[in-house]
């Protein structure tokens, strides 16, 4: 997905979110929004956002000299997400449907975004999943998919959303083997190997790193990575940054997450903060 | 107020919003986002907002060729808001306090604003401004000054809003004269002379300009009515751009507003959506 010219001054105010997080001081603030700036208006906007959101995170990183902003955010998050962990295996438990309940689980723990430009509450944001209607629901697809998979790439999206994605691996698991895929280096809240790590993932899954970006842009990654995910036999894509990256790409994709923001719930065709599961074959 | 880092992102959003309204073309559309960023990189950042965004709409103008992008929107609030009257008349009249519920129903009127990152339904925001405290709530203040006045300035804020300024000017002028003042010039979907003549204040008020930019600039307008607003015994300030820019002038103000950016809730110490009726007397 390429990015549109809306996404400019929504990177510029991430850029200014994620510097008020590492220093109080304004004029190390207003240097970065006037070094964005100047990026941003060099910059061929026919890129994906994650390709743009990179540059202007980079600036962030240079001038503040943090390469991990939201670093305590990132580690409280995954501390309440693991708090809520018997929650959420409860209700998957006392479910009809096992496999839906952790899919609506691990889409509404996308909701952990610092990325996006909104305000969340995570238990708000599970009993609305629970209950409402995905705009775009291909779970018949997943099923089938599921029935015939052997290996799983999961690819995460944020910190504390990975104890979501372990409720519905550990559904997965007894289906096919799991690949999960985190952040090479730190992006915003992106999950790392630290995070996937923290949140229990390691007996479950192989865990490996895409690149230094939002999403997942092969041309990022290293070639381990890329063959990884040319030979799996299912990708699980969740959240925006990936869906921006890869809604172009070849793949047996299933794209998990929550419209955040009005540019991908239009290219979606869906409202902000419906839930998406949507899958994209090769031939779609 | 000084305007705030987070105004340079918002303001940004603001010029791609009306030029959108202007143009399909992203040819005309990017160059004026990039126009703005090369305009914002240099500005002084201690003006207050309606400055910055006086010289942001300016760029639009000059780029699009269009200096009224909002006037199909504004004749639309005016038609929409007159629809309203009979019944806002209604509310009054059943009302136990027509003053306060007048003042009420103007502050909800407060809500179309097509400057403000937000969107919006009248009718929820008059059902929720009747029924809510208001966040910051002097009207035991304004009872005791219109006691005493005997001539009110009421700064008008935008079109459609003006029929909701009607209602409460209709309960003012048995104690006060009034003058209504406009902007001299389109300005986002500010009111102006016509906006003003067609929602029927003409009978009630006499109707002044102030200037070119949003809010009220002292130093942007004639010295006729700076001479009005020095000898106002009493000032009504609708909305965000007139306490911007008069927050830290001189006059016995009221400032009646829904606070619908963060930047002017942190001012104001209320939170997003919340209403506001405030005093500021030459000595606070």
């Amino acid at each position: 997905m390429k990015s549109k010219l809306e996404c400019v001054p929504c990177l510029l105010k991430q850029s200014l979110n994620a510097t008020e997080v590492v220093t109080d001081d304004p004029v190390v603030q207003e240097k970065v929004l006037k070094s964005v700036m100047t990026v941003l208006q060099d910059m061929p906007l026919n890129k994906s956002p994650p390709a743009i959101a990179h540059a202007v995170y980079s600036i962030v990183h240079n001038i503040t000299g943090c390469d991990d902003p939201y670093s305590a955010l990132k580690a409280e998050y995954n501390t309440i997400a693991m708090e809520m962990y018997p929650c959420l295996k409860e209700i998957v438990d006392k479910s009809e449907d096992r496999l839906f309940t952790a899919i609506k689980l691990a889409i509404a723990g996308n909701i952990i975004d610092f990325g996006a430009d909104i305000q969340f509450n995570i238990r708000t944001t599970i009993k609305d999943t629970l209950t409402r209607e995905f705009a775009i629901n291909n779970y018949p697809e997943f099923m089938e998919s599921l029935e015939k998979a052997e290996n799983i790439l999961y690819l995460a999206d944020n910190a504390g959303e990975v104890v979501f994605d372990r409720i519905l691996i550990e559904e997965l698991n007894d289906h096919a083997n799991i690949i999960y895929a985190v952040k090479k280096s730190p992006i915003i809240n992106d999950a790392t190997t630290d995070d996937a790590t923290f949140c229990g993932i390691d007996p479950l899954a192989e865990i490996v790193t895409t690149a230094d970006t939002p999403g997942t842009l092969l041309e990022r990654c290293d070639p381990e990575f890329v063959a990884t995910y040319r030979s799996a036999d299912m990708i699980i894509s969740k959240g925006q940054g990936n869906y921006e990256s890869l809604s172009e790409e070849d793949g047996n994709i299933f794209f998990m997450l929550l419209a955040k923001c009005p540019v991908i719930a239009a290219d979606l065709g869906v409202k902000l903060r419906d839930a998406v599961l949507k899958h994209k074959s090769d031939t779609t």
